[in-house]
């Protein structure tokens, strides 16, 4: 890990999210200097981990899965208090932290990542032969991660950015958030026990602590990081992406933003089970006080029966539910902010509001509008990051359509519905699928399993690239890149290539 | 095909590229109106076609094939006059494109680029069930291609951006490259006959004629564009980089830009056979006039036994290269440029010229600097479009090395090596890869074969986009994005993500 070099001024405490007090010993935040180095052992440590044997790599995920469990308590105490977040979430989310881990060593172990391929050379072919051609990805190089507030474990120090980097073969430079200095820094010394334990180039893994502006901004910019993991804010990722752009050579910025994750309510599905759906939906609404990236901040209904019980049940719901910490004094500035503009608007109205907060706690909400003031006004369709969702009331189905297709790029797209919906579901999934990451049918869109066949990303602004996911297996390919090698003899060659291993191939255009 | 509306004073002539004289009748450029017809037709067009079985998009790809064939002759001459280049050559990139087409029909039947992914739900998983994900890659939507000059059927109306695309789903808007209109308008009828005889919707194909800088801006864009392929100039690539990066929903660029394509002579491939490796050099340098995205550009060797052997043998066969026309007369300006800035900077000695040429004829060149002189001054690391190559002259191992590491992103990177040279070349291996897409032994860079482990492609700036290739299978891949599907009743589900369906798919991590 990189060297602290902070005088005392730039110290950064702890905050306990739901005094807003400090706690704690100070951390040293870190400046350009640190910056640098980290990026000089993670370049260091590039060749020397990526050439180390597949098991090695994956024993080396696993044990940094197994450091983490090892702290114990005090990890999900630290969590708990600078988050805000319940006992529960946090052990459930430390249980994704390493089974994300876990998954990774498996995916390395197979290979199947490595995407490799033989083309036989054809030494008689005319009018020229073919070349042997064998190919294979290999990592990109040092990866910049940067830690999210919401998830202080799973998509921060060791989170899947982290993880997926390390399976591709890629050291990576952390930029930890600074809403859990504690969490993040007691994960990162799993991690370098980790190392040791394992026999890894120190630079494999490095944790800096210090301001977005100053170091996440040098970060992305150093000529040594060759790709960029990042869960946040739209204006956050904007800007880093804007950076790696400029830089003279530009590299990939897999940033997840901002998504509103509409959610339909079929007639059919309102007509028969309306109330039902409105409980379950508050449900989903105020998990983790709002703050997931899938929480479902927008509803769309053909006014017709059941709309006013899927309401009413909403209402009651919100009225029963209790005003929760929010992550960080800002994040709840920024949520009130955004329900008092929403509702103010003049063509919202409120459904129902949660229970009324003190402190940072954010007080949940459900608005409505119509589809017409929805179409007229994108504000209407920013996110507000919380427990805070807009009903667009269409008159029927082409205005409803009219709405998805005007909407933004999203992570997920839910619909809600019954056998007699299938006709109508059958028309929008074309439109849904080209808009979002993932469709899901009767349920919620929070809650995102780790597993082979998620996809947790979707077109811009939820994420800066669509072509890629943030979770699950499918991940580890942000941080690849297809070399191809000619006629090289076997000596010469990547093990994985050579004639008779192991590994699964495409052999002349077979799976073999 | 877009409505064409110019008047006359915006009509395109062919060039006899040998002459500079026009030929034949004119076309008519488009504007900004036939621009927007062609996005809205391959809008209109994309829901359909994507959803079309795969094996009629597979007979569609294979249907173009044939109408391209069945031109002819004239498709024939029309490219010799236009671009310069001799019917060998032609006939060669004709067979090329029509087997790339064949390719990625067979790659559309295989299946294997939907990705396919099944994760089975768990119901009974504690504390909360696992739901059904089921993952398959969708197009991307309407992409841009843009025709490429030195490659007037292989990487032009319908080369390997145009079948990628098409084998991915996507509608195609190709904006034909000027110095080639009648054949790239040829070829655009023949699409238009395939579309046609397989009932494909009208707006899947598209051709515009038009200046770059209009037709071409417009077209990137225009927001119903989801994607462009480019194969041409560094600025030209920058610049739709640009474009596409300030739109208000930014869109990726696959830009084929800048390649120097180091060659590495190793010290006993020298020793042993270096006249024959100088002879053999020169007939890779002066093909096609040297108008390669991948002509050696760059020898580096280590001062010693057999380097004057080669260079000898270099400068003969230099001496006996005719004058070979070049593309455009712009191309040829631009090529004689480049070859006097370098041949009067006063760290290059002039190895060995070819013979002198009239008209837009290129005069084939060999320089040489010392690696001290390469590392201190960029320029002379740019590539010069045509048949000029520089030999750096290194001291040592080490400093080969460095001026590799020091070089910009490469599509290729070749060793010319004997068994003595095993060692020194398992060093550089690590090195090369990281800079290349393409590492050869033994070979030359130029010569592509369209193949499943081809990649054409490599770090900035030889591409925009390190992570693809434009030729081969795999080039599918720039043109889906995954998609996960969770929880959706079968009569909803895209029909192969279906249980008992039979292309080859991922299910609960393993192949099947």
């Amino acid at each position: 890990m990189a060297t602290q070099t902070a005088t005392p001024s730039e110290m950064l405490r702890s905050i306990d999210a739901a005094t807003g007090e400090p706690f704690g010993e100070p951390f040293t935040t870190h400046g350009a200097s640190d910056v640098d180095a980290a990026c000089a052992a993670a370049a260091a440590a590039f060749d020397d981990y990526r050439s180390r044997p597949l098991e090695d790599r994956a024993a080396f995920l696993d044990r940094i899965g197994d450091e983490i469990m090892a702290i114990g308590d005090p990890l999900i105490e630290a969590a708990m208090r600078e988050s805000g977040l319940p006992r529960a979430r946090l052990e459930g989310e430390r249980g994704r932290t390493v089974g994300q881990l876990k998954l990774f060593a498996q995916v390395v172990r197979d290979g199947n990542f490595l995407g490799l391929r033989i083309d036989s050379a054809l030494p008689d072919r005319q009018p020229l032969p073919r070349p042997d051609l064998r190919l294979r990805k290999v990592p990109l190089g040092p990866v910049a991660v940067f830690g999210a507030s919401n998830f202080p474990l799973a998509f921060s120090t060791a989170g899947g950015d982290t993880a997926s980097a390390l399976a591709a073969g890629c050291p990576v430079v952390v930029k930890g958030h600074g809403a859990h200095p504690r969490t993040g820094t007691l994960v990162a010394e799993a991690i370098a026990r980790a190392v040791q334990a394992c026999n890894m180039p120190a630079g494999v893994f490095n944790h800096l602590l210090g301001p977005g502006n100053q170091v996440g901004s040098a970060l992305v910019q150093d000529p040594r990081i060759a790709a960029v993991g990042f869960t946040g804010s739209r204006g956050g990722g904007m800007a880093l992406v804007k950076l790696a752009q400029a830089r003279p050579v530009p590299i990939p910025v897999y940033a997840e933003m901002s998504s509103i994750n509409p959610v339909l309510l079929m007639p059919h599905a309102l007509a028969t089970r309306g109330a039902a759906l409105g409980t379950a939906f508050v449900g989903s609404l105020t998990m983790g006080a709002g703050q997931f990236c899938t929480n479902p901040g927008l509803l769309l209904a053909i006014e017709g029966e059941g709309l006013d019980a899927f309401l009413d049940a909403a209402r009651a719901a919100l009225a029963d539910a209790p005003a929760s910490t929010m992550l960080t004094p800002g994040i709840h500035a920024a949520y009130t902010k955004g329900v008092e503009d929403l509702s103010s608007h003049q063509h919202v109205e409120t459904i129902g509001r949660g229970a009324v907060g003190s402190g940072t706690c954010g007080q949940a909400g459900l608005f409505a509008t119509t589809a017409e003031a929805f179409l007229s006004d994108e504000a209407l369709g920013h996110e507000i990051f919380g427990a805070s969702s807009l009903l667009v009331r269409c008159r029927d189905e082409a205005e409803l359509i009219r709405v998805l297709q005007n909407a933004e790029g999203q992570l997920t797209a839910t619909i809600q519905m019954d056998g007699g919906d299938t006709d109508m579901a059958q028309r929008l999934l074309p439109v849904l699928e080209l808009k979002a990451g993932r469709v899901l049918v009767n349920g919620w869109p929070t809650g995102v399993e780790v597993a082979h066949a998620m996809v947790h990303g979707g077109p811009f602004p939820s994420t800066s690239d669509g072509r890629t996911t943030s979770v699950g297996s499918l991940a580890i390919d942000r941080y690849l890149r297809p070399v191809s090698y000619q006629n090289l003899p076997a000596e010469l060659l990547p093990a994985e290539l050579r004639d008779g291993a192991t590994l699964p191939r495409m052999v002349d255009g077979k799976s073999a």
